[in-house]
């Protein structure tokens, strides 16, 4: 193992020097991950394929366990299910320390406790992600560990990756653009006496012949605003918003385009014009160095000028393994947002999602949303296409 | 609201007696229930399509929440995302309280709590999920329900399953059906070659035609016992061990069966044989009223008398939303078991999965798996076609 440091750290998949600083931010000297999207990211893009849709086995579930020491890549250790020896057989675990020996939650989490105790050095600071620890394996971790403390790491990582490697952007371009293939694919097929059910069941289908691991699909139709599929069934004339989610490689594309069974009328085309006017200003914010924030303010001050600013809601957010994550744009919005990006420079290789929903009171619900990826100088929009109203046959 | 009782009483899609006396045997008052198998379970199969297939988002992750008061299924609520009040609108979540009102794990815990708090009646234990429970959620629950004991409800609810109901069965026959139909279709398409991952993602493909979930397949080609999917290529001659499991609304199809490119020879005729004796032998033990332990011991019997013993593995093990669960037929095994069924008779409804695998140092990993009903004198045995040799075309 003496030499292991050399070899590994060329191999390493990740920024191993912007870990250490952000950890060093952070006061942390270990780092214990159990979320699935960070480990598949220190894991340089493996993940368990007997895992990736279910969770549960037997009394408990399978826990992935990746153990990280500030500035000792060498003693970095996975723990995986026992069937993932088959997985480290064929090379594809870098790691220094694998050991494929799990079931449940207790027995992985004692091994990452055996891994830690071994290291050299005073370990006073873990960090954690408790909303991807279970409180059983927190519990055994206490108790393990002893005189040490947990802190939260969330923010530590979701830093690390914020801003994509070329690799990473290969696939957001590949889910981007293969999504949007598939809802334009799905729209030719829409045909009045469909259910919304059916034309998820369709966009489905087109987006795992692209290779896709279909996520969601949010759809609207008609006048209504309700975006669940469901038995409502198209009729001449409707509006259909898509919204869905693929993600290729664990990496999500995630667009909203619009359709129509027939032709859209002057008004139809207006408000979707506006729509699209608030998602240009928005990008057009966009830029290395420019703030986060920015974005956000030129997106709200478009909706606030226009005529339907009050069913006009905005938002942009991060994107990547997860579909809300880093850069965080707003202190604002659905989900408890850190407003750590507001007031920070866009980077180069960060990647942005922007949303502008109209819902209409009589015409339905419009939507755009666009996926950007911060260029050299400015944006990149993978999977730009059909942001027109894309029109249906009218018969079956 | 006064009303409610009788109404809801009617239409709760569980057995509210059964888990009634099962919470009195295990003390709990209240059922804070977050694994996504039981909140399934618990609102008569419904859950919500957004989260199927990812968990994180923002900067936590999605917690659906069931909380259950015993003997008061009228005070049964759901806590769920933002986005299911779509799905509530479309009279989809049966309980009486809906709160779609959360979008990470505390503040989906905290309306979780207020609903307990708001609970007549002493609540002295409550029933948690503790390997299904994030630690945040769980700290935050303690300091929000103060002066409470918290025990695990594993054992309740999965015993609240045990039995499936005649929808449920259905559902597992086709699950069972449908993954053999798949691995016929793919069996058929194998070539010398393909890869292991070119024969994974044409089964993928075959289950997602037949409207399953795919969720893994293990896969063993040649001599090797290596069971990933990777780039090792398909020679003449081949046997192809295939262990998938595809859902079906939820509910897991698990078999496996043995292809091999071109025509088994009399050694392979007799191996795969020793396998399917074990495999009826163990069947044979399934009828309402015999031991669990009495499918093992029959099964292992059989695995004694072979001269193949030393390389022969049998298990079995009970299924349904969950891949491995009650049941439980051993005390040994992979996950930890618990014994709770060996000595404990076998009930009509109960779904078992009965596996036997025999790894051939030379002739490669031969393997089947099969789905067992227990039925009102005996079993049957959904999906059980294809389980001779396979042979697939030799030319591509």
């Amino acid at each position: 193992m003496d030499n292991a440091f050399d070899t590994i750290a060329t191999a390493a998949p990740f920024d191993t020097a912007k870990l250490d600083r952000l950890m060093d931010e952070a006061g942390l000297d270990v780092l214990i991950v159990t979320s699935r999207h960070n480990v598949q990211y220190l894991l340089g893009g493996y993940r368990f394929f007997f895992f990736d849709v279910m969770e549960a086995i037997g009394t408990g579930r399978y826990l992935p366990v990746f153990v990280y020491q500030k500035g000792h890549l060498e003693n970095s250790a996975y723990i995986g299910n026992r069937m993932e020896k088959f997985e480290h057989a064929l090379g594809r675990i870098w790691t220094p320390v694998v050991k494929a020996e799990a079931w449940g939650t207790i027995d992985a989490i004692g091994l990452a406790i055996d891994h830690a105790r071994k290291l050299a050095g005073s370990t006073k600071r873990i960090g954690i992600e408790a909303a991807f620890l279970p409180a059983d394996a927190r519990d055994h971790l206490r108790t393990g560990l002893g005189d040490v403390e947990f802190r939260e790491a969330h923010f530590t990582l979701e830093r690390l990756r914020a801003v994509k490697s070329p690799a990473e952007l290969d696939l957001i371009r590949e889910a981007s653009e293969r999504v949007v293939d598939a809802m334009m694919a799905t729209f030719k097929g829409c045909a009045p006496g469909m259910t919304k059910s059916d034309v998820v069941a369709r966009l489905r289908r087109e987006e795992q012949e692209r290779d896709l691991v279909f996520e969601y699909c949010l759809i609207a139709a008609g006048k209504s605003h309700n975006r669940a599929p469901s038995s409502q069934r198209l009729e001449q004339g409707d509006v259909i918003s898509i919204d869905s989610g693929g993600n290729y490689r664990g990496y999500i594309g995630d667009l909203s385009r619009m359709g129509i069974l027939g032709e859209p009328d002057s008004e139809l085309r207006e408000l979707l014009q506006q729509v699209e006017d608030i998602q240009q200003v928005a990008r057009r914010a966009i830029r290395p160095g420019a703030m986060g924030g920015d974005i956000i303010a030129a997106g709200e001050a478009a909706v606030k000028a226009s005529p339907h600013r009050a069913v006009l809601d905005f938002t942009a957010h991060g994107i990547g393994l997860v579909s809300h994550e880093a850069p965080r744009l707003t202190a604002t919005g659905p989900v408890p947002y850190s407003p750590y990006d507001a007031d920070r420079p866009l980077e180069h290789g960060m990647v942005i999602s922007i949303e502008t929903a109209l819902l209409h009171p009589t015409r339905g619900y419009i939507k755009l949303e666009d996926t950007l990826i911060v260029s050299e100088s400015g944006w990149e929009a993978p999977g730009d296409h059909g942001r027109e109203w894309n029109s249906s046959r009218l018969m079956a």
